[in-house]
């Protein structure tokens, strides 16, 4: 059976930690979709398609790897796609007992899809999205956060 | 003196984590007083009574539990029924910080109410009522989450 | 049905923080027996007996709490004094995830005996044992930890 | 060269908490400012001029700490007021994993920034700024939780 | 590339917690080998040789997994069998931080070796080795720990 | 007065975890020193002066930094010292708990002592002494976790 997995996210930007994740996984699926998923009640810093574009951007050199955005369930949109496995990224206790529940629950709403989990590597382990958001919103410097090549500068 | 205990919740809706936590606490005290805390800036996704509803029906075989809401603090609430316990569950390290830090300044308030914890059976441990309420905005299949008998269709 | 509980330890020696939770617990049980778990393997710093005559000492005042000494699991020594219930403190959440494990395992083991958790004051959140017996070993000032009554001078 | 350091926060109010790492900060520093973060997005429950006169009040005795506000990033605060260190309070893990990827952020900011922690008394370690909130919007009491000579009555 | 798996560990004895874990994780590698870490320093409960005739009898069933002892670092037994993942699973945020650091340094002594975390399902969450072999040592029921077919009777 | 601090540790052996927080808390003192903590219970992989040799190697460079061996409760070695600060890195939650309860422990036997807590870098927060150790009994490379210059090679 062809192993697909989706790495959902809002992908508010893309982050260095997003990108390390995504390429250590490649190796173990035939296909990884990236799952921009939009939730109508969150409000987000960048739009569905500017995400789309910097995630397509920093993916292109991996034939294997594709983005789609999605509602509603992760777990449903595991189905549409036949994907069996789900990827997230661990970088500390706090997001570990968060991504426990999530995870066991999406067991318990389809139990072949299994999520699988990588730790951030140290030096990218700190990265968090809502405080990358926070240094975009008042002009910082992101090169230590965003993956080469994404120039905000160039979007305003 | 009469033992009589608040479990304090939003049950948005009741899950089975917390109506296991209830049955257990059940033989611990003389009265316990199921309070639905109402907090008019915080948007729910039933209305009170539709909760109430829920929690009757699964605490109906139960003859020493009853279903109340309330306004304000709930140390303010526990004196106004008489009560002198607080039953809360613990299901993970993120729940036990933050409920510690309530326990302990609810103790500085009513140094007579004694908080009182249950922590989760593992097998219901990993249902946080955000993400079930996650799942029933996008119409998946509650049922290894909500107790027996709460029926999300028929309401609708 | 009497509620009988135990507050089982190593009590190596009994601190501040040991003896806040047995009081807070005494109008919740009709009995509780403080159980001095012996474990053959592990060196202590003071004998059962001297171990025994503090606690003695420092519950001379509540005539529903006694004291004794037990091998073997928790919950056969529970059964052997007819208690349905478990008393244990929580400080932090290293603690919380050990004793989340041992609770839950003891429910597997007797599923009619309820552990039940109380939370550390502020003031007395941070006394560890281990760390008690380091001063105590070093000839530091324990009056901070122990409780009052507890001569460690008149001992040697 | 001159050691200046800012304890960034919302302030609204300052509690004991606050109150008592400040303290502690003193000797430390040549100079600290207490740096009222303004973030027009957040809504809070006291105006920044309020939270200025209660910071004054409880600072005065101390000629080497005064207060000011500040929009956009921390570490541009920090510069503008030549300051090369951040305190920072922490009282319990989750607010440790959140506070330790803010300062490991900054650093990427600006390296010649140190972020310096001082870990809660126990007795104030349960001291929440969002829980006070809710008792002071409740009427509650709050003379356990803030500084001596804070008086909410006087304010309505 | 063929995708070979170790899953280390002591197993001492192997829990229904491993072994689930072990399950999950076989439709993503070709194969998998269980490796009984030997440490001479550390007195265990159970032999090598009783410990690894446990494992084959768990695992009889699946044609891709194996069982083999090994000394010394984890990464250079994954060299010896030609391993480029590693699996653990997690069961709880203290879990995580320990299995966090040790990936993390695995990664920088053999950056070609992944590690890939399962969370533990909900319900063997908290069967934790330790307290399983204390369990046994005291002549507990260890039925709710143990895969079926492990008998510890027949043993003795 | 003059700033003089400790930093505390068993230096078994020092890693660049340890020198990054030493090298960052000497703009903020007049004086540190590194303090060997002796305890005679405790085996170590290194003796005390191969330890001193590779501290002084390493912060050679500095001449506000010294290092000297002691015996006994860490606030005792601060009095002999004339100490009024202690320093401790902090890299993950569970390091956090357990310092926690030692700063606060020590501030009750020695209130004029302060703990100054610094964040490891992310890129150094995975090293682990424990972890070292093993990896230098089972002859692993260690360059990524030792400071340049320590060369266990020659020492053996």
């Amino acid at each position: 059976m062809k192993k697909i997995a989706v790495f959902p996210g809002s992908f508010d930007p893309i982050t260095k930690g997003h990108l390390d994740i995504i390429k250590r996984a490649v190796p173990l699926f035939d296909e990884i979709i990236i799952g921009i998923g939009v939730n109508s009640d969150k409000k987000t810093l960048f739009t569905i398609s500017q995400r789309k574009v910097w995630i397509e951007q920093v993916i292109s050199q991996f034939n294997t790897i594709r983005v789609a955005d999605y509602q509603g369930l992760t777990v449903d949109f595991c189905k549409s796609v036949e994907a069996n496995y789900i990827i997230r990224g661990l970088r500390n206790s706090s997001d570990f007992e968060f991504e426990k529940s999530i995870a066991q629950m999406n067991a318990d709403l389809a139990d072949n899809i299994e999520t699988i989990f990588l730790v951030a590597r140290p030096e990218l382990s700190h990265i968090a999205s809502t405080l990358v958001r926070d240094i975009i919103r008042n002009g910082g410097d992101t090169k230590a956060f965003l993956p080469d090549g994404i120039n905000l500068k160039t979007l305003q």
